[in-house]
């Protein structure tokens, strides 16, 4: 499959709305098959200890790798992660959260991704977190809100 | 351990703090061992086809699970989470998130957690997501940030 | 789809073949997405220390989930394992080990799966590892290994 | 921790027996939180559609990144599986399997590792699965199944 630069800035900027846009998620470099993300840590992103929540770096991972994935598939298909696992390291802190996602397994249905999170402080970088990913690539028609048709599961 | 009633009231206030004050996280109830929160749906929780961004449903599981944790072991320990994986049903709409965690097996330095995530619309209830978790009690000293004390790490 | 007794009582004795064989895994029932099997323990499934290999207790989440699969869709369909995380709550020891294995979401593509393990010393049990499956069903035809069509995969 | 080469030898026979000798697996190379193993695949080894059971390369992921685990860890150690995760890229033939398992994160208790199972076939090489584990270093004491101390437990 052939992909287009147009594309591929597309993807980037799709990425950050919603939720990711609430998050403060910023897309830093896309080519196929691989997604560089950042997020500038702030207050609202620290759990009771002071640390970078593990749900905003599985949010990041997640979605790290899902755009990642969605650079491999026609466009007339949409991401939807099916699972994943991930195993935080050390706990998070700093100035920055940076996230690189890719696919190591590309399919049709099934796309298998990886993503690694690093928390940034000055000239340190360290390795916070890692996860592992199954996502379906399935028709865009199957996960139209709007349509009467059943709603987008799965298989 | 005994639990005291001010103590399971004082986690329930205390989850809801930074990152699961900023998603909107309501707490439900809270025993020993046992925690529900809800969430409800806004568009700033969406992902790009218009459900609950996945990593939404991660956090709340990873949190309500976390919380459980806390319910179970002593004031002077804190809780972070080592690893988790989560199994997405379908996808998610509807007008709530409840999530349901609860502590598969209690331990001195390991606990193991499981959530369910729930999303709720009108009498319509499906289940939507399942994760497993691995959580570390450790002491409250090694996860102080303002401590000159060697950083929290998982061992 | 309706499952007669006959195609029960054939993938019964199916799960029984080369590796689960080596192993000594015995089909105890398999009704419609749920299996349940048995192994007796013997020093050949034990690891350094004594207990029941974690491979093994794998193994078996593994096979009798998937049976468990198989019982859900149609004779044309082989079941593939996509991925799975197990979580171990105590080393195993005993006479031998029960796993309960049952579809908790099913699908055309992609089946959602469970499994726990149990160990048995005389009225003793204890759950000793819970897994979570994603599996694949594929046309059997992609998974013939004598044809000459490109090799089976997950998509 | 200083890693004597007589330790190394001790631990790479130390990781056949019991279980992994029934299975075959030779040991290749052992060096500080990196081990190499190998199987050779014969029929008992295999599921139903002839491909190496999922069960057998889990296994084998599990055990490698458990011996990699062993050796940056004091003697008076023992190393349980706590959890993993596994990926199954594809199906897996050919004459052997080898898998290389290496620590990501050392620690007192817990140890983070990860596994990549690859296929051989001649001068052909196959990535077929990759695996995370969480591993815990207890005490030998703790699991020693003679004594008559509580049974090993993970905290």
């Amino acid at each position: 499959m052939k992909i287009d630069r147009a594309r591929l800035e597309y993807l980037k900027k799709d990425a950050v709305q919603g939720f990711t846009r609430y998050l403060g998620l910023v897309p830093v470099s896309l080519k196929p098959g691989d997604f560089v993300t950042r997020i500038k840590l702030q207050k609202r992103h620290f759990q009771q200890d002071g640390f970078a929540h593990a749900g905003l770096i599985a949010t990041m991972a997640d979605h790290t790798a899902g755009y990642a994935s969605y650079s491999l598939v026609p466009e007339s298909r949409r991401i939807l992660t099916i699972e994943y696992k991930i195993n935080y390291f050390q706990p998070a802190e700093g100035e920055y959260l940076e996230c690189h996602g890719h696919v190591t397994k590309p399919g049709k249905n099934i796309l298998f991704t990886e993503a690694e999170v690093y928390s940034i402080k000055g000239k340190d970088r360290k390795l916070v977190a890692r996860a592992m990913h199954t996502m379906a690539s399935v028709p865009a028609t199957r996960v139209s809100r709007s349509s009467s048709t059943p709603a987008a599961s799965n298989d």
